[in-house]
């Protein structure tokens, strides 16, 4: 079991409506705009800085000497108000890449001069277009603002989905497929040059901005690893219903119901097309997006606010679980019904309808924790009507025993009988025909459940069964930039080297995060374990194909399980056993993310590397010649104690 | 001025002999073995570890519980032998990649046996082949070891200068040369991405194999970048020469000499081909070669002992120097005489031949230090017999002035005019007509010659001179794990963030170092500056093409000038000032090295920022996808204070 344990400082935010805003060109009255877009439902306006034909000249020209205040005054607005309503937009006459030395020049100058007025107002956010891929000046000059300001204003970097001269091409209109693929200018590329060169800063954020024609799906899902504050959505874009009101079409509705899902806000831009239901009309709608989405599924509303936590394994073996623990995991509604179905199957084999009455059989169920496998092999039994002669429950933490004694008194009686030991130590008076245990992490094998199996296999039956009977872990490489910052962020513990935040696994609800492949198999652990000579020592390589420009930031593992036959649990997204949410996946990052471009190849190699006293993985990732270090050698940063 | 400043602690290293080690295949007594090498002149020995016909089974297989001592008694020889003598071989048997479990186990198991072995000899490196790129997993295992181990031991691991598939392949020899490289095995390659699994760990050093066949230059030149610490010639590359003695052939000859630039030593394998002379005609050929290498050039001489020795540009701005600093680059034999060439062409076409009875001059010298301008300027002007009025000799560092001062008294008189003064605010009682300064850094303006000679330029004629007239630094990329990992050694000063190291420029002597691309010129400044409005901030791209596959660890930084009109001084490779030692080359550094493909494109994004209290350079590097984050943003690790 690996998942997240409910800790009292994250709590889930949820918003009773989307947050919107509405965008002014220019804004002769701001108190008015304010008013008026407050009166119509929005939550905050977006603002030009200053008078976008108030053009300064630094280094020479007409305007050089030009003497006035450069925008209205601070006096306008109380300090609250600029807080909490008004997202400033740099000047559009910015070129900070252009070739001409003046024209840049005074660029650099008036952008600067605008970001110094930003902040001195204290506005949440300023917003910046970003046009082509020509603009590594102008992420210098950001870089600077984001390295050394104290104050934690945000950038937001405006992106079309689809480049503009993509749009109405004629050129591509005329070209066959694939010459287009090759012409498609790939905005992503842009927004990604422009934050690598500016480190992935936590302050830069992406507004999007929707346009008539979308990307291909695996282009857009790609956003949903990015940090998506803002979608901009043009009023032209609406169509009207046969009542007259603003909507969108299905695609673009589909679209800003994902980046809902990144608490993203809408910006909505340009005149009022629908003057007779009046600008409120687009908020509406926005709005009845926003109460409209799917019903949270089981597992995410439990998931809801713990999304991209990064969380360190269990390590049960060598700690005692919580008594919040267990409630946690026991209240799993899928987990134990399917170790019912398992232990009903073994039992179905091990004891053939004819001989129900004359055979008996034993079952031990190491790992007992609080009962809930004891209840589950005791309701099997019931169920199929075979006889246990006795169960063992096996349990380490004498925390935990206490409850199995007290379960034993007052319910189970001299059937089952309590055994306060490690597994791997215990001294069995009898040999068992069923070991139940569920020692199972996100990636499998990470709670050790092969080296533990491995010691209670002892006491099992020649032919007896061991559930579960394999498990398998899987791993694909993601992009997330949320996951590596917040990796990146992450202090070594004292004694550790400084890159061993980036050298060890970490249980997370993913969510601003992509696959960038389907997972493939890693390892498999099959019990009993017959080898003469036990190695759980693995070795894997991986390929993984990527069809579009992207970034490798890690990857994320997960595991299935045969517990008996075809009774099976499984966290890998395309068989995920519906409901049940007793383990998160797991993420590898890596050190340097890795840039792959589009039909690329990335190698995978991980490690699990077992001493006597302790197991930990080791991995590293190849594309091209971009190769990583082998990650964590010789455990230096994580290892799993036995 | 930029160069190494002699600090007791680095000693010059001059060795009077080739080290010269000998191979052995297979050892019956080692004793014997090393006291015949001895004789024959050799200063260490390589064994293998293990009899090669000793192949251990750890998993199964008929061996596995085979009883006996795994190799010869460590008591054979003393442990000061043992440390100083013998360089420990691998068993050729190891598959540490093969596809086969049993195998890849039992060549793991060994491995780890046999450097557990060498480690408790205590040997100063084991010898180790790498055969193909399918090393990942051999990666791993050495890995470990070199992440864990406190003994400092070294793995050499042998590389074949050529593969041996290309050494007489059938195919290749009928294919056309296009192809040919195609099929080509880079070597260097597999290196390169065993040791990028490895971290570029220091304790890896390559042994280099000489081959029948070399490849192209380009192909070798690489190696000069890595850390060849033997090289390994085969008794059967040797020819007879007409004396019967072995001799190499001359590019194998001319090989063997780069690599002894790189310290590295030479092992000589294989069977004794011209046993009339005796095994040790080899060693004595090899230190031949090692004799016979070209004497050092001025230059070298002066750098010997200070190669790849990482120092912090001077700040003469802000620091004063010191006498020992002032002697060293005094002693500079091209430099004064550049600048008396050039002071002798300013007067020369400023006081025509006809005027030079009644015309005289006014020269100011800014930044005199101990006087070797001043000395120059008279020489030019006493040599060319136009009349000096006054020399002023402005100074800021008051022990300097002390020296000038006594210069004066002794040797100059009233004609020079001492001023201790920092010449930007130097209120000067005249103008003058030539403005003379040495104020250039390894980048040209990295010692803020732009700003001091702006401050300057105020007391300088209308029409009136200044020496040097312009300046212009020149980059390139550079592949160096040497450097890489000298800057990786280096700890963040205090309250600096924890990247500083490598967010800032290095004066370095390059030697274990290959430039990737000719250089190009960055940026320029030209005195004196009319321009309306000063602006020294300064932004360039670069890009620059790579034939080979490389990495690039950073960028080489040089400069040029012209003292006036065309008396020059240059750093740059293919125009350097002969015997000019006064500037060593500057080393910008890159977080993450970026893995370049053959016939691909690195651009270099470099800004020089300047605020009223400082100046500092940012910079970038984007290849393909690969983009760095900027580095230095707004010189939070290091300015140059004005």
């Amino acid at each position: 079991m690996d998942t997240f344990l409910s800790e009292g400082e994250i709590m889930p935010r949820v918003n009773a409506r989307a947050s919107c805003g509405r965008d002014f060109h220019c804004c002769p009255d701001i108190s008015i705009a304010i008013e008026t877009a407050c009166r119509a439902g929005y939550d905050f306006v977006c603002l030009p800085l200053v008078n976008p034909r108030f053009k300064r000249e630094f280094m020479s020209g007409p305007a050089k000497d030009r003497k006035c205040a450069l925008t209205r005054s601070d006096m306008c607005l109380s300090s609250q108000d600029w807080n909490s309503l008004v997202v400033g937009k740099t000047s559009p006459w910015f070129q900070l890449d252009s070739k001409h030395y003046h024209t840049r020049k005074n660029s650099e100058l008036a952008l600067k001069e605008e970001l110094t007025w930003s902040a001195h107002l204290g506005l949440p956010a300023v917003l910046m277009p970003l046009r082509s891929r020509n603009c590594v000046n102008l992420a210098q000059c950001i870089s600077e603002q984001v390295t050394t300001s104290y104050y934690q204003q945000q950038y937001w970097i405006q992106v079309p989905l689809v480049s503009p001269a993509d749009m109405c091409d004629p050129v591509i209109e005329g070209m066959d497929t694939d010459m287009v693929d090759d012409k498609y200018e790939d905005t992503w590329a842009w927004w990604n040059l422009f934050r690598s060169l500016c480190d992935s800063n936590k302050r830069l954020g992406v507004a999007l901005e929707l346009t008539a024609d979308l990307p291909s799906n695996e282009v857009m899902e790609r956003w949903l690893s990015e940090p998506v504050k803002a979608v901009i959505v043009s009023t032209s874009l609406f169509l009207t219903n046969h009542k007259g009101y603003p909507v969108l079409a299905r695609p673009h509705q589909a679209f800003i119901k994902q980046m809902f899902k990144l608490e993203a806000q809408v910006i909505i831009t340009g005149q009022d097309r629908h003057p007779e239901k009046t600008i409120r009309a687009y908020q509406q709608y926005i709005d009845h997006l926003w109460q409209t989405q799917d019903p949270l599924d089981t597992v995410s509303q439990f998931a809801k606010g713990y999304e991209d936590f990064l969380q360190s394994p269990l390590q049960p073996l060598m700690d005692n679980l919580e008594s919040q623990t267990y409630e946690i995991f026991e209240k799993d509604p899928i987990k134990y019904s399917q170790y019912q179905k398992a232990v009903y199957e073994a039992l179905k084999d091990r004891v053939p309808l004819e001989k129900r009455d004359e055979q008996d059989v034993v079952i031990m169920v190491v790992g007992a924790g609080r009962g809930p496998l004891v209840r589950a092999s005791l309701a099997a039994a019931q169920e199929i009507g075979v006889r246990i002669r006795k169960l063992y429950a096996v349990e380490k933490n004498p925390n935990a025993v206490i409850t199995l004694e007290n379960m034993k008194d007052e319910e189970w009686g001299d059937l089952v009988e309590v055994i306060s030991c490690d597994m791997r130590e215990w001294e069995a008076p009898e040999k068992t025909d069923i070991l139940v245990s569920e020692l199972l992490g996100s990636f499998g094998d990470n709670e050790l459940s092969p080296e533990c199996l491995d010691g209670a296999q002892r006491y099992l039956k020649e032919d007896g069964i061991s559930i579960p009977e394999k498990y398998t872990s899987y791993l694909a490489p993601v992009m997330s930039s949320k996951l590596y910052n917040e990796v990146r962020a992450s202090k070594a513990e004292r004694g550790k080297p400084p890159e061993a935040p980036f050298e060890m696994p970490y249980v997370v609800r993913l969510h601003n995060c992509a696959n960038l492949d389907k997972p493939q198999p890693v390892f498999t652990f099959v019990h009993p374990n017959k080898d003469v000579v036990i190695d759980n020592c693995r070795f894997k390589s991986l390929e993984f194909n990527v069809s579009h420009d992207a970034i490798v930031h890690g990857f994320a593992g997960y595991f299935d399980s045969n517990l008996y036959k075809d009774v099976t649990l499984s966290i890998v997204p395309d068989t995920h056993s519906p409901g049940m949410f007793s383990w998160f996946p797991i993420f590898f990052p890596i050190r340097v993310p890795i840039m792959m471009s589009k039909n690329s190849t990335v190698t995978v190699d991980i490690w699990r590397r077992c001493t006597p006293k302790n197991v930990w993985y080791e991995w590293a990732f190849r594309c091209g010649g971009q190769v990583s270090p082998i990650h964590n050698p010789k455990g230096r940063s994580y290892t799993i104690g036995l």
